[in-house]
């Protein structure tokens, strides 16, 4: 028998039928050869704030106790926060309302055992893509719902949604959604959760923060509705895994049987104390959000001058398709520009372009690149 | 309606059948109400290597960044490590046959959906009250063979087991037990591993470094061993949760699809490099087990002296029962006077309290505490 014969016949025996089924996610590039512009995975180019770090530092001197499996201090940190912001005080939210968990990727898998397993879910065509790979992992059915042309939700295909799918157990939108950076409004959201009131409406609002409406305030409205969010993105803290959700007691309960039933403890002791810093420095959080807002709008405008069309986004990232230049291409020449940006080579936007918010220096490093491209290609 | 029969009703509606029927985990108490003598979670009594921190402040400054999804320095670290300790050359591992996650739960966690969905396993009755919690999580089967009288693994139980078990898809075992302590050599798991060549054999190392046979060089003789640690006991790092497995690339590439399906980065870029700066100190690494096995023996002789049946132990724990005074009375006695041991409310085990070893100065107040306990209900 091949090496591969026997690799094969290995795999048969040992890997469950589940696990030789499964099409993995693909995370953005980490290149390790050299160093890029990196504009692919949606980072925050600016650093988290300076208590961050003073926060770990102070966390360090415990290592060797496991860290609280409750994460109670890091919840009621959110909760404040999330009442702080609510002005007219209609939001009441305690820690009973806050799961949290290692990164939002893995709050979101979570909910897939928590709500939906063996029942239906439905989701946009166009969204982020870990959704059919959790639901495959966790063996959920899903619907996928065409996206209008111009890449926007069309919200009346969601609304009153039980009477179209028997046995929807629930809907996931990602407000903004992924990668096209079109959001929802908050009204139209709650439009959505109130129709369905039997089915777990999941609002994934990992770009929230950077300029889109966040239906946080509705939890107390609604039981039906889960809020996630994550500190990757607006906290600039993609390296160190703490994600967040905002729901009912109930629905936050049942991502508790889960995760009790998983890992009793998916948050670090540095993790833990970095992410209470970082939502405490409330300045730092809305400086380093408007930069990125500024420079999106800038770029944005000097796209559309060299004949992209860019769609609205309320994101860090700008999706973009160019009038007569195919991504796939300019995706190639930025690369060995030194400039890295996201190309997924999938039906509907395989001719898109999905570019990070830097900073402006590194944005005009960027429309640099694309200038020289779009001209050497409209030369040759 | 009351509002009771209102969560209630809500509970059914939303949670799923698989989560309302889940029986979580629950780890052993982090008290906040005052400070104990924690000898309840089988942590560390003394701190990490000094250069673990210097490791974690070097990687505050990338936090921005996400971490390396594929953890290739850390399992290289972890490779390198075990082909050090093999002194014939025998084991000749490389990074591809390291799989690393969020502690070792969540290793034993996708082991679950990796190998043994909807097929058969089999453990002890008296194990990790963990292995039947994942079972239910991932609806897999399970068997718990009795453990002999004197809480011994008996080998020919799980020798040439699929003759027995027909759908056998795997078989787990601690080594040593928990929370017994008995521990099994690496003949008798050969022997295990190598009549069941069909299945998966999960061996859980967590608490190997304190005097077992580790059979981390058996994997490249065995296509299906998974042999797991952790980082959270021998290295004194439970705050920063990180474990790891060995086994063939087969298995680890199973452990990675559903890794990659669950979330791309379970470790964090702190943990990423405390963990390998504490793989690379075998100096610290040593004189703490060390020390911990010196104290364990010296206790264990004590507890013998004062009427209690100790269980031989190769782990950094004590499972005893004393020949006349009820375990869950000495628990309270204990925790009222500042101790915390762990004390399981299950049947076959529910006259043992499982008592870390801590400093040498801990377990001293722990002996007096425990002498006390036995005089003063001696003389009630």
């Amino acid at each position: 028998m091949t090496e591969k014969l026997k690799r094969e016949k290995m795999m048969r025996n040992y890997m469950s039928q589940l696990a030789l089924g499964l099409k993995p996610y693909t995370p953005g590039e980490q290149p390790k050869d050299k160093t890029y512009i990196k504009l692919n995975t949606n980072e925050n180019p600016y650093p988290p704030s300076e208590i961050v770090k003073t926060a770990i530092y102070g966390a360090m001197d415990k290592l060797r106790l496991y860290p609280d499996p409750e994460a109670t201090e890091l919840r009621e940190t959110i909760s404040d926060y999330f009442n702080r912001q609510d002005k007219d005080g209609s939001a009441r939210l305690t820690a009973e309302n806050v799961f949290v968990g290692n990164g939002s990727d893995e709050v979101l898998a979570f909910a897939f055992p928590a709500f939906f397993t063996a029942r239906s879910i439905v989701f946009p065509n166009v969204t982020y893509s870990f959704y059919p790979v959790y639901a495959n992992l966790f063996q959920t059915q899903y619907r996928e719902i065409p996206l209008r042309e111009d890449f926007s939700i069309k919200v009346e295909d969601y609304t009153s949604l039980s009477q179209k799918v028997s046995d929807l157990s629930g809907i996931l939108l990602s407000n903004p959604n992924a990668p096209t950076g079109r959001s929802l409004t908050r009204d139209e959201i709650a439009q959505i959760v109130a129709s369905n009131p039997d089915s777990v409406v999941v609002i994934d609002e990992a770009y929230i923060d950077f300029g889109g409406q966040s239906v946080v305030d509705l939890v107390p409205l609604y039981d039906n509705l889960l809020v996630v969010q994550t500190l990757s993105k607006s906290r600039s803290l993609a390296g160190l895994r703490v994600g967040f959700a905002i729901g009912s007691e109930t629905l936050i309960q049942a991502l508790n049987r889960v995760k009790n039933s998983f890992n009793s403890y998916t948050i670090d002791r540095l993790a833990m104390e970095g992410a209470k810093a970082a939502i405490l420095d409330e300045t730092h959080f809305d400086a380093t959000r408007n930069s990125i807002i500024l420079t999106r709008e800038r770029v944005s405008a000097r796209l559309a001058d060299l004949d992209f069309n860019v769609l609205p986004s309320k994101a860090n990232f700008l999706f973009i398709t160019h009038k007569t230049k195919p991504a796939s291409a300019l995706f190639s020449g930025l690369r060995k520009k030194g400039v890295l940006v996201r190309y997924f080579d999938k039906p509907l936007i395989d001719n898109f372009l999905r570019v990070t918010i830097g900073t402006d220096e590194e944005m005009d490093v960027f429309l640099k690149c694309m200038e020289e491209l779009i001209i050497e290609s409209g030369n040759s």
